[in-house]
């Protein structure tokens, strides 16, 4: 259905739900006076409907909110999750023993339709990989191979190495990379910009005639930490091995090359991709009172890559939405409508699981996508990409959630999995949360459970509960 | 000489020094009329000798700190130094050779009696170490052996987990630990409080019948980064290995512990204790213009852990040391006594480059002694430890330092290396600086020189340059 402005809402049969089925409230007779007249098409519904929504429902948010705030059992479930099956890279055993274990905890929570919809997904295996430096000295250098990369020839590729600042300083220096391992020493900016040197990195010091192509991980902060994730080759261009090293070593081989030392690494790894492993998109509901085939879907990534415990990018999205289903359910509200939790599957590799989603729930009524992809930090609310009548209602939904901090939606949202459902017209909401240690931990060894701390993951918990509850039920479909 | 009142200070014979090598001024007329009338004994020198000395010395502190910050010279030594050789553990060739080029560099300053004098130092070497989860789950986990541990046998130890929280924990629960491996997961409060375990723990655990012992590594802050650092063994009590984890691993095997799952680890290490080795305090001096007997010492020390670059701990204090020497040579600004850059060797494994300094310069007279060991971070100014009347003294020249904030003297203070001199009556200072991070780095591969600034190294060496050119030329002797 399209929101099709005044006329449109007032012909729109959800306004016609009986009005004892809105929430109980205590106070503001004002709103429950708008709501009623709204609801007998007697007054103009732009003029009330959103501040009356939050009205109504303040009970309701606070009875989630507080449910979420009492205790941690979202974060127990997410280390029960990590610290059982470690990461989950697409096509391994241990993301699939995941799902296994969700889909069974999901029914002991009662939850309905449990189910893992299958999905083909890359298996990209990394193998056994080192880098020495062996020229000015000695030493061994903490690496991780990029996802999708080559292996190197067995005996690994030993050559000079030529350190560059950007693809503008590749290419004035073309002629010094042949048979060179190219090093792209690119401080972090912002990840979309730095990660650039990530997934097209190859492909440039490929053209430039290097044996290999490093880069410096894209991250503001590092302890020797080395940071993955996915990388890509193009056609017509010869593929070469592609890993990342640590922001100290980045610079300690960029200042040797100042220095005008000689610089000489040996690079071994023999990676490999395989074909496709079948994975699933794991997935549960409370299935609506009375527009079953409306869906409000909310949810994260259930794989990770396969470093650290992918407890942070994505297990604790995946458990804050479930856990904000399963919370509904503890508390006896049952939405009008169909919510729905979903743990997309390799989203880190190429996003098969997001795509698939859409393909397969084409057929379905989605009201509304919310996808949480940026660690479960504190949240401060949620980007919103829909309409201005969308907005309007969702910012004021968001207003129950002042009362933790969390009720800031800002234009402009989504996520990597719920982007192919968006682009079918979708609204769509990405939480928006205090990211300032995010890309410490993305993609490193140091994703595990520790960096999330219990309270902020309940407050992630509540924030998704309320603004996914509130849509679910409110007479009013959230227009399009 | 010590210090015994206003009657001894009139004798002072370094009062006698010509007025007219009191450094120029341009400005506070009464000050430099209250060292003359001070000169020629006519003011009490309680009374005027402290803010005279700051007033006397304000054109040469600052001289010295705008060469200081003018460049980036320290950091570029620092950079040079941590490349070129990495890691200086006690009784490795990189140390030897970092020494042998610290005193080339030097020598080609100009400074004067570079030297090395030799001293004998553990030498314990890590080999291969290696640390595997074989339960609940197979997974390697980071880890560092602890600095003089043994080795465990060659097919290593295998035995199920005892997480304590406690060495009282352990007591509680001795009759669990026959045969286990005890994990210390004792999360950090301070340095003094939580190294016990660092320390103590293979002692305790083996006092319960451990197999081995594993403790938490001693930081605030992680990214699956180990720490080492040294431990002991006490005699009477059987000798097991020990080493540290990451304070991720060590909270996730608490919680599996805490929920029943039986945890069993494959500790591997081959390290080895050594014969003692050679090593060097190297060293270097400005001899003094008229007490050239009398010396101010000032340094670090240039050994460190076998991980990282020890940029931080403790390379940074060295260089910073040196520099400041250097800055006072190159600026034309003779002492009237002798000042002392040292590099002590081996502060790590004991510290016998102290306890040998020390015992070998016994016979010099030392007026104050001054070591930076808590890494060249945001100078904030000195601890120091002596009498009231010197530390009325230092105070007053720590004001030629409020200009870069590092004017503030706090009583107590000293270091590892200067302690055994400080132990015979000189009075010692040690470097305050802004410290927030130092845990976060101290004894891993994260400490490397990137984690330090450029303009704070060279604030480093303005308060470094600035108290020990006013102590090592001020007409008053400080007192002990």
């Amino acid at each position: 259905m399209k929101w099709a402005g005044r006329g449109c809402v007032l012909l729109n049969p959800y306004w016609s739900d009986p009005l004892n089925r809105m929430p109980r409230r205590t106070s503001h007779r004002a709103p429950i006076l708008s709501v009623l007249l709204l609801g007998a098409g007697l007054l103009a519904p732009e003029f009330v409907r959103s501040q009356d929504i939050a009205d109504a429902y303040r009970d309701d948010a606070n009875r989630l909110i507080d449910a979420a705030l009492a205790n941690h059992d979202a974060y127990a479930r997410l280390g029960e999750l990590v610290d059982l099956f470690g990461h989950r890279v697409s096509g391994s055993v241990a993301l699939e023993q995941a799902i296994d274990w969700i889909m069974e905890q999901m029914e002991s929570d009662g939850l309905d339709n449990v189910r893992g919809d299958m999905v083909m997904v890359p298996h990209w295996v990394r193998g056994e990989e080192s880098l020495e430096m062996t020229l000015p000295r000695p030493r061994s250098l903490p690496m991780l191979g990029l996802g999708g990369s080559i292996a190197t020839p067995v005996g690994g590729i030993r050559a000079e190495v030529l350190v560059v600042s950007s693809f503008d300083e590749l290419e004035r220096r073309a002629d010094e990379a042949q048979g060179k391992i190219v090093l792209f020493d690119v401080p972090f900016t912002n990840y979309g910009a730095t990660v650039q040197y990530r997934s097209q990195g190859a492909i440039a010091a490929a053209r430039a005639g290097a044996a290999a192509s490093i880069i410096r991980s894209v991250t503001p902060y590092s302890q020797q930490t080395p940071h993955t994730g996915n990388m890509e080759y193009a056609d017509g261009v010869r593929r070469i091995p592609h890993a990342a090293i640590t922001v100290e070593d980045a610079e300690m081989l960029h200042r040797m090359q100042d220095r005008g030392e000689r610089i000489e690494l040996l690079l071994k790894m023999n990676a490999q991709m395989l074909p496709d492993a079948p994975s699933r998109n794991v997935m549960a509901e409370i299935i609506g009172s009375e527009f079953p085939n409306e869906v409000i879907v909310l949810g994260g990534h259930i794989d990770s890559w396969d470093v650290g415990q992918g407890a942070m990018d994505d297990a604790g999205g995946v458990v804050a939405a479930w856990e904000a289903v399963r919370l509904m359910k503890e508390l006896g509200l049952r939405p009008r409508r169909t919510v729905r939790v979903v743990g997309w599957t390799s989203e880190e590799n190429g996003g098969p699981g997001g795509s698939e989603y859409a393909r397969m729930h084409a057929h379905e009524d989605h009201v509304l996508a919310m996808e949480s992809d940026g660690g479960v930090f504190k949240p401060l609310g949620y980007g919103f990409t829909g309409s201005d009548a969308a907005f309007e209602m969702v910012t004021e939904i968001g207003t129950l959630l002042d009362r933790i901090g969390a009720g800031r939606i800002m234009r402009g949202g989504g996520g990597a999995d719920i982007g192919p459902l968006m682009r079918t017209g979708v609204p769509g909401m990405g939480f928006s949360v205090d990211g300032t240690r995010y890309f410490w931990y993305h993609h490193t060894d140091a994703d595990t459970l520790d960096k999330l701390d219990p309270d902020e993951v309940a407050l992630c918990v509540a924030t998704f509960a309320v603004m996914a509850y509130v849509v679910a039920d409110m007479p009013v479909r959230l227009p399009r």
